[in-house]
């Protein structure tokens, strides 16, 4: 393990361990505050997993789950998160909302400020919304989602469940493989797994890779074969339809044959871990075998995941607010 | 009263006295079992007339209600149930949900067990899909209907609603008219009435009525004069628009002349109770005057039964988990 | 300020000072109910921008909000509203509910009775169906907006916002401009603001004014300019885009340009107050200027009085059945 996965939150006196107001990205994060997300995620993992008493430390705040895109798993993750803190939580759907009878964004971001929200989580299909809300509203802002930019929890959570499973982050060979150009949870995960010191691969077919992604720190790969010797962690991103209608992909077939991650493709990687974000399409960019491996899939461990990360920003994003020794 | 009516279930020790995990259906569940549920619901009934303190004693878990299938009824039902009893309620709808991504059945099963929901509550279109659900995950799972299988609450509620105004359900002579073929209420009644040993008939347009149902132990008329005579209680189906469409009958008109509820039809059976499991099409299988009689309608007491039996359920599930004592 | 402003709720014992069982509307309402209302709800403001400990006086209640018209914003509001008073707060949404099913808005309200509701709030598309609804159920019930009848949380926290930021309501001369015809939140407004003294002018073009209008107590004029001299508040209704549709004005750039506000035209009002019920059209009813101004405007101030007069009313109307000393 290296230095920064060591060093114990205990020993930075108060907010100094995080200094952040919002959790808009991964980016801007130093390694030990992100280390000292998962820390604090670590409990409450254990928590959900025994729960005798309940702990509901942000009773009376109001969390405000703003979703201008749909998003069943995330959505359901962050609410569940801020109703076992005991927050009053409020969903507010896009589909109906006022954004459709021509609101502007920030004409809804005052809206739900002047409402006193205690934290708003944010997903927006637009790049940047987020921050834009964030430096409009008088309360922490969490992003669950914006564009093509930054799914922060997302990375925390995946961070965790390959701490919890392979010991360690830095000096691991992460393999990241599929839409690397439009993906969000790509952009935040090489940004958290790069910090934390792991080898970061990434790998696409030239039609869905960025351009200089080697200055973003990780090893590029058109060849998943290549891409997978050796490999400690395979990450697979979900494959959006919309992407084959947009000529990005000549078929699913023919992605699953050069991207799928099949048990024969597995086998160039023994005994490395399987992650994918969920919702999965079984048979494109994952097959049922491997998706369902009783010891390398991690891939229901990282809903679980989820829901503690969640908690754990919550909570300490709202620590100032509630007073809380030494971040107040 | 029968035996079954009486069987207290203070003598009866711990779970032996309702052993089953999930509330998949009312078929497989004994009638001193279903006569517990009853009993259970009685409870909270008084408790719902008389909101002098709440009990929270599902304070701390997690409820997710998964709804495939659009009902506002049954879902308010179930959301008022679990916060009365203190639970952390989440609404999973599936117009929103990954389900329209491509994920399967079982994946979404996963995710939510992996968020360590402590009872589902799912209703689906499709028959089988909610037991498939419950051996896949590791907590009590409550059918809230699916396809043309079971609608176990439902039938939980309505025996509750005989029991209450008719004094007992043994012996009752208990009339189910409408589209039987395609009704997981009926059939959950069925099931429920039979094991308590009422006289069930069931009344159709021969084109509505499975082929074999007096295989179910009921007595099948296709003229509803007849099978109106001498009945207890009435208890009328829902006619789904889509029928009339599938061509099972030739029109709303045609159906409400041979099938619909009127006062000159309820003359043929006195006194007994009316029942309609709701939304009702006034017009078509029942007339307002019917759907409103001040002493024979029973219909809003349904609703009101509904409640109470869904704490009931939600209570008695998760017992176990929840470590009570006789339970654990 | 006039006598009306200053009768202390203190000195009226019980329920005299509020004895309505249901907010229809503010028609029926004395001024000193309306600003007994409004004195409560200051307790609120202050209590939900200073969180430290909540007040769950609705603890065990279970509120719905049966929104049979879409609304993110108000919803929003009563559902925070609920949620801080420690109710249990369930969403109806219209666009899933019975009533698509062709289920008749009696029937739904005797279900939500039937569930042992303990507040309804109710959002519909027709006038007088709040009433309507009243009418047959057990609880309280608030409107939150019916048809073109009114809108009463709004008038309340409209003028909860005159008299905070004027310091007093009755001699304040209020322009309330654009589609008076439709809008229940004009006619609300009118109600509310003419029962507690304040001189109110409507200004419309002739094709958005109702005839007869004086009748209400107000000034009409067709002429913005004039209407603006002398002002000390005004208030923009929202142009509804259906308007445009319907030929009731020619173009949104001509209505701008006749009834917009504009920095121009508030300069005729010198320091009057700038209010919109939201959400907002900016470059058609109002400049972002004026909107943004940091003095004038009280847009968002509106929308935090709303959640607090919520609040408000949700308290007053359950004292009966809390058994609140002298309310019961």
């Amino acid at each position: 393990m290296q230095p920064s996965d060591h060093r114990p939150a205990s020993q930075i006196a108060g907010s100094a361990v995080f200094p952040h107001r919002h959790l808009t990205g991964i980016d801007g994060l130093q390694p030990h505050e992100i280390m000292f997300l998962l820390d604090e995620a670590e409990h409450w993992v254990e928590a959900n997993r025994n729960r005798t008493k309940s702990d509901k430390r942000l009773e009376g705040l109001t969390q405000i789950n703003a979703f201008f895109e749909n998003s069943t798993r995330t959505l359901l993750s962050f609410e569940i998160a801020g109703k076992r803190l005991g927050a009053d939580v409020v969903n507010m759907h896009a589909a109906q909302s006022s954004v459709k009878k021509g609101e502007t964004l920030i004409d809804t971001a005052m809206t739900l400020n002047a409402m006193r929200a205690d934290v708003i989580v944010i997903r927006h299909m637009s790049s940047g919304a987020v921050r834009l809300i964030a430096g409009k509203v008088d309360c922490p802002v969490l992003n669950a989602g914006d564009g093509q930019h930054e799914h922060p929890t997302q990375a925390l959570l995946d961070a965790l469940t390959i701490r919890r499973r392979r010991g360690h982050i830095a000096g691991q060979t992460v393999v990241i493989c599929g839409d690397i150009l439009h993906s969000r949870v790509a952009r935040s995960n090489i940004l958290a797994l790069t910090a934390l010191a792991a080898r970061v691969r990434v790998c696409a077919p030239s039609t869905l890779m960025p351009v200089d992604i080697e200055k973003m720190g990780v090893t590029a790969f058109t060849d998943f074969d290549a891409a997978l010797d050796g490999a400690d962690v395979v990450m697979m991103l979900r494959l959006q339809n919309e992407r084959m209608a947009g000529g990005f992909i000549p078929s699913n077939n023919e992605f699953h044959l050069r991207y799928g991650l099949t048990p024969a493709r597995l086998a160039r990687a023994p005994g490395a871990l399987v992650m994918h974000p969920g919702p999965m399409n079984r048979g494109v960019e994952i097959d049922s075998a491997v998706a369902d491996h009783p010891e390398q899939s991690a891939i229901t461990e990282q809903v679980e995941m989820g829901v503690a990360v969640r908690m754990a920003c919550l909570d300490v994003l709202t620590r100032r607010a509630r007073g809380v020794e030494g971040w107040a």
